[in-house]
């Protein structure tokens, strides 16, 4: 058992990352001081509650733990304000009070729509992240939580750090390949923004990384959580320097929300946004050497990195605009250097992401 | 014009209290070094628009500021999550970006829904209160911003302070008549819980509150955000301390819940609260005087203090069990213990609640 710290002074928390954490989570709960006299509420969805939730809620219980559960719709549809106040519900109804746990039993859905339950629960209660995906491991550090909102996606949140992150790694052996690929997606997004060792480290474990090999699988997670929180602790609310972790987010959210949500799992959506990012920078002047080494190291993945014909420019950028990331009429674009190496540019013109879209779409007619 | 300081360390602001302030708005903006490249969002209802929504807008934009709107209807309803994410679409679709203003021009109820607003939208942005109410005085200190949830109130909400307070007294000579009344009820609470000499100014001086008197209305509204902001200093989210503030709110918001936030304005809910909570005191010990005073001081205002005869008790108490301040399984009150001194109490039984109900229906026949 791994266990990575997030230090973020009086916020800080533990990360536990290993196998059989599940069954030991009314022990992490009790090391954690947290109380028995207060209802605990685990959120999580369809697809992980047949597997998991009697696990979880029986481990809680065999601890004295009060328990109720909620489950949602599996998948991205589920992040609306209206699922959001469905869980408030639940929580009201199971008694929950100022200091009981809320509990996200899942992946990245369950863990925005969860933590901003907890964020918005009496004004804050404490958030316990229990990742069931690897995609998870990214959002599972850095406390953003947050619904969609119609028009754009995570637009209704806030900043809320769990009280520990249980990462128990059994759980992954259950994931669909698609979800598999899509979620080591972001892993392969730390290597590129922040450690060339460790991007090098995915390109060469590939296959390792998808048969799920318990070791290459720990290690693999353990250098994303930590790539991650060190950036999250230099600027956990996005001031500067975290934008970085934003690495083919802008074209990515994007896809996704002219997708419906739908379309694309969020890693398969920035996979194709970081092959984009790296387009723009080519564009700019970098080697062109930097879009094929990213493209390949995806496409190692069986990750998407060209842009599917059916997809309106027009509407892709659109969508852009709506995102947070465009601030006083710019757009904020996290471009790379090197591999391993990212810059923050606010200039990148709306034809610029045009040509690239067009041409991503072009490289999608040569497969 | 007086100005109070919230502190509150890095999130410390100051509340300007005085007349001709929202023609200033801009100048305050410029002030505070508010950006003029990101548009601002004015929330108001509609009681307000019509009165002072072109002036803001007008002085806003005369310094340089881009300035959308959303009007939402009067009254507590539009605490609701439904109208939440129609102010986000306004806000989504007006292109605000992080660095954006959310303006609250209103009382509390704009106050509370334009900072959940402020809160939430991009994880956070910030927010600027223009209180028109006297009610607003309360809400416009401490950063508790939060909607409704069907079940109960506040339920779904942020700690989030504002960057400052623009406290227009001239608005207040636009109150109707009830809405004075229920607005000076938190001014008397902020007496009753920390002020003797403040609880006893406002009994001598009813009339001249009433009429709006600027002079006693300004030293007043100063009085009561100061005690409020001295309690918030010490104890910013509600740990222990903050809890005094809940004088009659435990009863007062269980009226509200019951009366589908229609029947009884805020004040006048806690007025009965406090009324109901003196007598709890005496029934517990405390000389009968101080409910006789306290009924006197809020009967003076011509604010209610009997139990309507139709409200169920069962409904009452089911009501305060879904409140924030039913904290493992116990009611946390607040009790008198002599004019301008309170404690907190946490065995107070449902019984005596349920018996002080009673006697509080008595009291209102005999009237």
């Amino acid at each position: 058992m791994r266990t990575l710290n997030v230090d973020l002074g009086e916020r800080s928390y533990p990360i536990y990352i290993g196998g059989g954490l599940l069954d030991k989570a009314g022990e992490y709960f009790e090391q954690h001081g947290l109380t028995k006299k207060s209802p605990v509420l685990i959120v999580t969805d369809t697809n992980v509650a047949p597997l998991y939730l009697i696990k979880v809620e029986g481990a809680l219980s065999d601890s004295g733990y009060t328990v109720v559960s909620k489950i949602v719709k599996s998948g991205e549809k589920s992040k609306s304000l209206q699922v959001f106040e469905e869980v408030m519900t639940t929580a009201i109804e199971g008694g929950l009070d100022r200091r009981s746990v809320v509990v996200a039993l899942g992946g990245g859905v369950v863990g925005d729509l969860a933590g901003y339950v907890a964020a918005a629960y009496m004004r804050g209660v404490t958030f316990v992240q229990m990742p069931t995906t690897i995609l998870a491991h990214d959002s599972s550090v850095g406390g953003k939580v947050a619904v969609n909102h119609p028009l754009a996606k995570n637009m209704i949140g806030a900043f809320h750090q769990p009280e520990m992150v249980l990462y128990d790694v059994d759980t992954l052996q259950s994931l669909p390949d698609r979800e598999v690929r899509a979620g080591l997606s972001e892993m392969i997004k730390h290597g590129l923004i922040w450690d060339a060792a460790f991007a090098k480290w995915c390109g060469e474990h590939t296959q390792d990384l998808l048969n799920l090999d318990p070791e290459a699988l720990g290690y693999g997670l353990t250098m994303g959580c930590s790539v991650k929180a060190k950036v999250v602790s230099t600027d956990e609310t996005e001031q500067g320097l975290r934008a970085i972790l934003n690495l083919g987010h802008t074209i990515g959210h994007a896809l996704e929300a002219i997708g419906g949500y739908g379309e694309f799992l969020h890693g398969e959506a920035i996979s194709i946004g970081m092959a984009a990012a790296a387009l723009i920078a080519v564009n700019r002047g970098r080697d062109r050497e930097l879009y094929n080494e990213t493209v390949k190291l995806l496409q190692g993945f069986g990750l998407p990195t060209v842009m599917p014909n059916h997809l309106d420019e027009n509407k892709i950028i659109s969508a852009m605009m709506h995102d947070k990331k465009f601030k006083e009429n710019q757009i904020v674009f996290i471009l790379p250097v090197s591999i391993g190496k990212v810059e923050i540019v606010s200039d990148v013109k709306l034809e610029e992401v045009v040509s690239v879209i067009r041409e991503l779409k072009k490289e999608g007619q040569h497969v």
